[in-house]
């Protein structure tokens, strides 16, 4: 069943996280990294995003592909095609890595 | 007497719990799967969706015959024609499965 | 006294609790029924609704005749016409049964 | 002093508990109703109502004069001219009595 | 220094407690009114009032000279001039006395 | 370093507590003014103010160069040039002294 | 990497400690500065701002380059590049330093 099959409702976002590449290239690294879950990721799926009063979606502020900083708590573990993938909450997102 | 008997109020959703298909296809497999209840399902019912301040109602996000991926807890278990379903409110169900 | 003397204010609806008919006609059933309130009830009268900020009345989302059902907990009882009636909130009722 | 003294600001409801009348005609009786504080009462005089954002005052939902059934708890005990009146929220009466 | 110095901000009302009439005379009593503060009082002086979304000031429903009725808690006392004034938020003053 | 260095962000208020004048002059007291910090003081600096839904600062209440009366509690020591001085929120000051 | 790589969400800015120039020109200090973390700070990036409903952005209040007093507690430490810096949303600065 490819990733696909899982679309998130609302302003969840759905993460693929990942180890930040070699450490002296300078990777981003969030305090004892090493022994932690890594707070790199890479975004699968959004929602639609948020609904206004007014019914409209509010897009999410992060979109597939971007590569994303985690907060260190947080975070709802999915396992998709045996992946341990993570929901966040859009606005729980910390910042984007270009 | 037919499951149409029953219609949620407002922003809930009704769900029949399902278990995911064969493992190895790569079902969606919730972390300990087996032992606890399936997170997986599929919508019986919706109601109209919540209210907004001007009284017009905004449709759930889900609808019948969508298949669903729900939280680890919540829900309300409701025995109608001798099946056990489930009352979820629409923004707490994670995601659609296509 | 007749039943119309007792007007529910803004959102509250009055319901008299029922018996679901018999158990093998697959009454809507909740888990332990029989020892517990009866879930089923038919709604009595409703107050006007939820007002707006414009002060305008949200009629609510059932009427004067609807079989409900109800949440395990929650209502507030009250004594009509040496009856025991129960007073919810419209938003706290689950759903309908046609 | 006449009870036109007392005006109740915003949304407060001033109120006299009353005895429901014989028990045998089926008055409105609230659970254990003899010890307890009568949960009926008229209504004496009312706030001009709870305020909106643009300023406007939303009229009280009881009038001076309506027979309405009082919550178990709540309420502000005041006295006035040697006799023990309630405040009470619109919004937290139950009901009115035709 | 005149009373004029001080000036409420919002919707702070400074009150100057009053031991009402003679008890014959029916005041307003609450409850054990003489050994506890009077819960009657004068307005001494009204800030401009809430502040809307719109940056506009909703006066206050009390103004200066008003009879009030005060709630049994609450109120910060302030010393002007040597005597003890209190302020009270407008929403938590009870009704005026006419 | 001028005190013109520190600009407070959005509704705070930069203040310098002051002792009121001699007190048989009737200065403000609170209670028990002597040991305790002295509530008077004068506001040195304020910030745009609360930004509404639209974007829009609502100006602080108070300005550069009013006397006001603190709350008992509360404030943000912050030293500047040596001198201690305190942020308040716009909405937690009790009034302006004239 | 360079810093530019890491852009904060929404209303979060990203703060660069910095220690205050020569305690003999008066620097800012907070109480007992040595010991503590610097409260002084500069802004290295801030994310677009808050949404409104409408779904626009509220632009920070603070911009690259600022330099900003921050509060005592609070800010997500995050280190990028071997540098220790710290998340803080816009609400939560204190002020700007001119």
């Amino acid at each position: 069943m490819s990733l696909r099959r899982f679309i998130p409702l609302f302003d969840r976002v759905l993460v693929r996280r990942v180890i930040p590449e070699a450490k002296t290239k300078g990777g981003i690294l969030l305090p004892e990294q090493a022994q932690k879950m890594p707070n790199e990721g890479v975004v699968v799926a959004t929602g639609k995003g948020l609904r206004t009063e007014s019914g409209e979606f509010m897009p999410c502020a992060v979109k597939e592909g971007d590569k994303v900083l985690l907060p260190e708590f947080g975070g709802t573990k999915v396992t998709i095609d045996d992946q341990d993938l993570f929901l966040f909450r859009d606005s729980d997102i910390l910042g984007t890595l270009e």
